[in-house]
């Protein structure tokens, strides 16, 4: 069966056994007679499914107790209105600018109060993570926000901010579990599926419990505040149940390959091959300083538009698809998250090699 | 293989046409090489997809144009938040109180304004439909509001108030496309897919487009703006693109059955079975009034609770599940939704006549 290698930025590429295990169960989950999508979200049978999903999860990031999982809809999107709806006591929040997502969450955010940029990147268009020493951050600030892994801008922190005792928020859509991380550094980590854990329809929330007491601002919908989600295990109605399923498929894959320890050593490896690669080439050139780059969105670029428009057109002619990069970078973007096997960056590489030695 | 006749509520049971096309199409849809999960929401594959889920919709409701599609996250819970933040001039709203669902939109709506119920049937624990002549509306309400079946209690109505010129809202999770609408009485037409459209996680909200130009509420989300849905073709943020697609399937299974109103007959046939042998039963007993009765969502009881217990448990043996009504009403329910075959209802009537005639 022809399966391709797909950089896709999200929705993106699924682990294969993922893929097979779901499509056999489809018709009938362990001998249920009934498809995951068809069960009551009520039935011990489904509460098994999602209790699984998030004992694995917690497992995974070796979650501190005092930490809660919420699986709730709207994406990362929806979590730019929850996090100043959910933590807001100043109105005051601070960011740290680094691309597209955070100028998103910020506008969010200034619907309900004042957002003071601490630190950005905007100058040399989001090619690098602002140094983060010596930042001011605001007094009465409510938290300091990050996005860790900018998915258009390829670049990624490789430390976090010294933000003491304030709440530390953090936009892990496109690196979350890719690497192992310390969850106690945070205050609400959270991360759309559908980058490394699933399909588009859920974001994964990781919220510490002590925040949930925090009153909701007036006029917080009933399905945006943590802590209905946290005391209802995020049935306060119907979850997306079939999508919570894959993404506990995906959790038990990561497992089988050696937990975020063994994920991020391929991972690295990955990247390794294919920003090795572009430090050498001649016509490919990396857009992102080199010590901000991202494991899991390679952004590069050749000195012409023609040859950016060339190189995706024919990699796709070989099974290579979903390589342009975003419209804000131009060039082009190969992500490589998870799910991407070794062979398809390695089949990456040779075809760049190829097309370079044909166009130079 | 084993697949059960599964009478839920919802999740419910899905056609298992669809469910076997999905499982076929799970790692390579039409020659694409990738999963559908796995496609980019701003490709033209996925766009073909959510493309031709709307076509066929507003084919089979022979919806006008004036009326705009939008696929939403957040289930039909998230919309009793999302009406009054949109359709808000007077923050006063009229209600017709017909159970659970409309008891919890209320709530929601009273966290924006106020609410009026003008009529309910909560005297008889919401057995029928109020009467609908000569209601009362308020002289300000922004809108009227009604669940036109009602899941819990398995009532339905058989005609819509007469609100002139007033703005009715019909939440219809529970029997949207069971029968052909009028989608032109409304202002808005909301439904949760998940009992006859697809998979829990999305809603689908049919908006009339004047209404888009109403502005929304000071601290409204940019994800609750239906403006920016409709302007957006549901891609603001990424949408539920897994399970939008498996309602695109849904809606093809419907026209090949004979669109509403093959299904209809389909269903006034299933239902009319049940509530036959029901009016007919020494031992079960419809708990509904017969001009209120679902066709739907079927509930009723033996005089003895160890006697429906029983049944239930008996009827899961040999592959009847999930009759145990809800605990606001007790006894049994069997919710009968599209997708639940005429063999599944023949199979429940004989088991109860074989249980009547057994435990009587």
């Amino acid at each position: 069966m022809k399966r391709i290698y797909n950089f896709s930025a999200g929705p993106a590429t699924l682990p294969e056994e993922v893929l097979k295990q779901a499509s056999e169960e489809m018709l009938n989950y362990k001998d249920s007679g009934m498809s995951v999508m068809e069960m009551s979200h009520r039935s011990k049978l489904y509460q098994a499914i999602i209790d699984e999903a998030e004992a694995d999860l917690r497992k995974i990031l070796n979650m501190p107790d005092n930490y809660k999982v919420l699986f709730v809809q709207g994406g990362a999107t929806l979590q730019f209105a929850m996090i100043p709806m959910n933590l807001s006591k100043n109105k005051v929040y601070d960011f740290i600018h680094t691309g597209q997502w955070t100028k998103a969450a910020r506008r969010e955010a200034e619907i309900y109060g004042t957002v003071n940029v601490i630190a950005s990147s905007e100058d040399k268009n989001f090619t690098y993570i602002p140094n983060l020493d010596n930042l001011s951050y605001s007094k009465d600030a409510d938290y300091v926000y990050i996005c860790e892994n900018n998915t258009i801008f390829g670049t990624k922190y490789k430390k976090y901010p010294d933000v003491g005792n304030r709440i530390l928020i953090n936009d892990m859509s496109s690196c979350f579990l890719s690497e192992p991380i310390d969850v106690s550094k945070f205050g609400v980590i959270f991360a759309g599926a559908q980058k490394n854990v699933g399909p588009a329809g859920v974001a994964i929330v990781i919220v510490r419990d002590d925040l949930l007491e925090n009153p909701t601002l007036p006029g917080t919908p009933t399905l945006m505040n943590y802590k209905v989600f946290a005391e209802k295990g995020s049935m306060h109605n119907t979850p997306p149940t079939y999508t919570i399923y894959i993404c506990g498929l995906v959790f038990k894959w990561i497992i089988a390959n050696g937990g975020l320890e063994g994920i991020q050593k391929r991972n690295e490896k990955k990247a390794a091959l294919l920003y090795d690669y572009l430090d050498k080439s001649k016509m490919f050139k990396g857009t992102v300083e080199k010590d901000s780059r991202s494991l899991m969105n390679v952004c590069f670029k050749t000195d012409s538009e023609e040859l950016d428009k060339l190189f995706v057109e024919e990699a796709k002619k070989v099974g290579l698809e979903n390589l342009k990069g975003h419209r804000s970078v131009g060039g082009m973007r190969a992500s490589i998250y998870n799910a991407m096997p070794l062979a398809g960056v390695e089949a990456l590489v040779k075809f760049m090699a190829e097309f370079e030695s044909k166009h130079l």
